[in-house]
């Protein structure tokens, strides 16, 4: 490996940042430069919707490096408001603009790292470029947003019910503004399959959120009042409007470049992030990954990725052992009391790459019920038909979802299996979890499953086979009912089934379900060794309500 | 496989109480009977602390299911009060005693199940039959204890500081009590490492929890006032002594029937949980167990296994495929406001055993130190030298200690390496984690360590280094002093370090340290390529703190 003298990179906030610090620890020797577009390097893009709500009351809690903090304690050569505008291979230097002078100079590299970032997009409407149409991206887009809500600004409508959309939409009402967020998927929150998104219905209906899903927006019209129009042709009257539909890569630097480009129009890289150009080097939310289920190319712009694939840039250049695994996803978004997250593929995911897979629902405390504090998770398994390999979970809930959440997105990385997760050994106290934790639970009602000892029924198909004549059977205890019954449903409390049971018909099938799916199964099982033909419902009437709150 | 007409199970708690109704869901046809000798089945043990303690209001919330509802929900003859006394292999039969009513008869079995738990170990000191020496391990020693603090018992000696010992500190504490804690042991919490604990002996002091720690029970003279007296002659006065020093398996029934024994005293399995007699099943904590990480045969009385374990023994018994992996000792304990835990084999046992492995300190924050309520974890990393195969982890701290325990736990059982940590994507928003997630800078950090990037230096190893000559420098900012600072260290600061390092000699070796480790490894990368000798502090200051604290 040539000697690298002078390592440029493009791009200093998450991945640029790391691949800098990470280069200097392994080299002294080394030139290091940073170009970054913007004013600031190395802040907390994560935390942006924070300040904006208040949780994080100091600005400068953001900005976790300034240009001459790296440079003392790195001895990195920082220059923000500094635009790499071109790059030329053969010579191997980049034509790089100072924004604030208006100059242009050349830059030579040894080795050159891409960090651009990915952009909000912003589709070409009617009146989308008006003013108080904001993206949040950066420092300067926070400053912007918070201009506008100190200018008065009381209704603010978010498009787009993404991670940073929903986050938006707390923040804003922890600043006490009307708030309608508007989606043009049928859905919120689409990494998350559309019934795991139920609870997070019911919280932003409970926070008086005004919400307009599956309704796209058409056009902003900017006189005499700033009005939203959506496809359906609803106006919503607004003061301000935060696009976060999505982001595209930054590639036209790589592309103009010739470099590679992957999907999406991101910026194709090998294992070592290597780019069609073996000098030059590419990380963060603009280039391609390798899904970990399923080795299709994706591109999902996360910061755990960035920082690690930046580090891993810099370990390549500087001669370590060093390579990317893949991504798998793993996301996660507070909104109000509730959390919710995903790892690995979705059930549409699945469906749309033809992988077969099962998938099972656990309603379960976060720890021992007798402990006070209790609250229910709501868990979904996606895993393999043949193997069990877990590819895929999503949960919600108000405490301990994180943490179900990174033991899955761990299973997916060994590529553990739901008899793994079954024999799952996790800390537990009272105040921690369960003897059998809703990881253990939510891997042995998959091992019964797959066993044959139980036969769900899903949430979707429930009127289909009520309607054909199954007998549905409510076996929760009356006291319950209160809550909600599915239509048609009989109430058969399990303490009393074995002796009731005599007087249901043989010959009919029947369908039976209770709050979460456990008593479901153990009456299931004695029906079935009865002789009836029995499905339970799979994930209980908690799963039910969660699709019917999606569908109002 | 013998059709199984009928299972008696000895012992009608965690792993009996989970076989008998995985059993059922098995078996329709089968009869299952519950042998219970104490007055109360599937009660929740590791609750009894927290209702002392006041937190658990409610004594009904401890009992999970009563002999009735385990009738109705499972057709299960649930017999509590009832005692097995004998076996007959041959005849397969059990001899049981009605502790009511004195008479004894016997019951046949198919399969035998033994759950018959562990006893707290009463050693025989002078005065230890006294009433007001108790232990806790059932309802009724729960019961007894209470009444004791209802008759006025103000000051509480708790003997033993295990799991249980401190969960009893606690209680005892938020009841308003003056607790004495007296460990023979040189450490307290003995599943971790003695320097893990020192957090947790700060808590205590803090709470005014009077400690005898390396000083063992001799005697207790019941007269005229309850005295503890220990090894070291130190008299405590006390109106009741709490005996938490550990438990041993209850293996009579196994014993006298002649079923081999294993280390211990605890009843040997095979991973189908049978004993030597293939129609006799045993489970929970009386069993012995392959420990996962080295395949050595141990005990660890863990709820979670005795659950699985009873889970297992139904399905081998009713023809399923199941077989038990092993336990790995992943236990968690809260101390008022901190949670202290730990996974897989500790230094010392990893000592003993005569396994090569290597260590790691990390202090994080539990989520992004921008966002509010950040809490630093302690993380003790321990790992094999030469695969860097995970072999176990500690963690201490106020949040967040049980999610990287479970997810070290995890990649124990997923036999992960360091590089696997480093590579992780979990969960990350700024409430719940960071780009970088205490488990992955773990990783990195030991990778480090195994490149040769990083040389360490351990707090224990420093007096004698600074004794042989060495510069102890503290790479703090001036500000951070005030925490304290090690003996002998000269203070200069990491932004200074480029432009102040020309002034140390060069012939000398240095040692760095900062508060964490992370800034001693980037200042010991400069000096290092600057042509110096140089370590870094493991887990820089607080780590060093850490044990101190032990030790005062």
């Amino acid at each position: 490996m040539a000697m690298i003298k002078k390592l440029v990179i493009v791009g200093g906030v998450a991945g640029g940042a790391s691949a800098a610090a990470r280069a200097r620890r392994l080299s002294e020797a080394a030139e290091i430069v940073i170009l970054e577009r913007g004013p600031y390097v190395s802040f907390a893009n994560c935390g942006l919707p924070y300040h904006i709500g208040g949780e994080i009351e100091k600005r400068d809690a953001l900005l976790l490096h300034t240009p001459d903090s790296l440079r003392a304690r790195f001895n990195i050569d920082v220059r923000t408001q500094h635009e790499a505008t071109a790059i030329d291979r053969a010579a191997k230097t980049v034509t790089v603009r100072n924004l604030q002078t208006g100059q242009e100079y050349i830059e030579q590299y040894d080795a050159l790292i891409l960090s651009p970032g990915a952009a909000p997009i912003r589709p070409p409407l009617p009146g989308i470029d008006d003013p108080r149409v904001l993206t949040l991206r950066n420092i300067p887009d926070m400053d912007r947003i918070l201009a506008a809500l100190d200018s008065g600004a009381r209704r603010v409508s978010v498009v787009g019910a993404g991670f940073i959309g929903l986050e938006m939409v707390e923040a804003l009402r922890h600043r006490g503004l009307e708030v309608t967020l508007i989606e043009r998927d049928p859905q919120i929150l689409t990494p998350l399959d559309a019934e795991m998104t139920g609870p997070l219905l019911e919280t932003l209906h409970k926070q008086q959120v005004k919400l307009h899903i599956g309704d796209g927006l058409a056009a902003i019209v900017p006189q005499p009042q700033l009005q939203v129009v959506l496809a359906s042709g609803v106006k919503v009257d607004t003061d301000l409007v935060v696009l976060s539909i999505g982001v595209r890569p930054e590639n036209k630097l790589a592309q103009d470049a010739g470099l590679t480009l992957g999907v999406g129009g991101s910026i194709a890289v090998n294992a070592q992030q290597q780019t069609s150009d073996p000098a030059i080097y590419a990380v963060g939310d603009a280039v391609q990954v390798q899904h970990v289920v399923n080795d299709r190319p994706v591109v999902l712009p996360l910061a755990g990725p960035a920082n690690r694939q930046g580090r891993i840039a810099a370990d390549v250049i500087f001669g370590q052992q060093a390579s990317y695994r893949g991504s798998q996803g793993t996301a996660i978004c507070k909104l109000f009391e509730m959390t919710a997250g995903a790892t690995g593929l979705n059930e549409k995911a699945l469906k749309a790459a033809g992988m077969p897979y099962r998938k099972i629902y656990i309603h379960s405390n976060d720890h021992a019920g007798y402990y006070p504090g209790a609250k229910q998770i709501s868990l979904k398994l996606l895993f393999a038909e043949d193997t069990g390999r877990v590819l895929g979970a999503q949960a919600v809930g108000e405490s301990g979802v994180d943490k179900r959440l990174d033991v899955l997105a761990t299973a997916i990385q060994a590529r553990m299996t739901i008899d793994d997760l079954a024999e799952m050994e996790l800390s537990y106290a009272p105040p921690y979890g369960s003897a059998k934790d809703p990881v253990n639970l939510a891997g042995m009602a998959a091992q019964n499953l797959v066993a044959g000892l139980s036969a769900f029924i899903e949430s979707e198909e429930l009127e289909a086979a009520v309607s054909a004549g199954a007998i549905l059977i409510d076996l929760r205890q009356p006291g319950e009912l209160k809550q909600g019954q599915i239509p048609g449903a009989r109430n058969l409390p399990l303490p009393q089934l074995r002796t009731l049971a005599a007087e249901l018909p043989k010959d009919v099938p029947l369908v039976v379900y209770c709050q979460v799916g456990l008593r479901g199964y153990i009456g299931q099982r004695y029906l079935q060794q009865q002789g009836w033909s029995v499905r339970n419902l799979n994930g209980g009437f908690r799963t039910w309500k969660m699709l019917q709150s999606t569908e109002r």
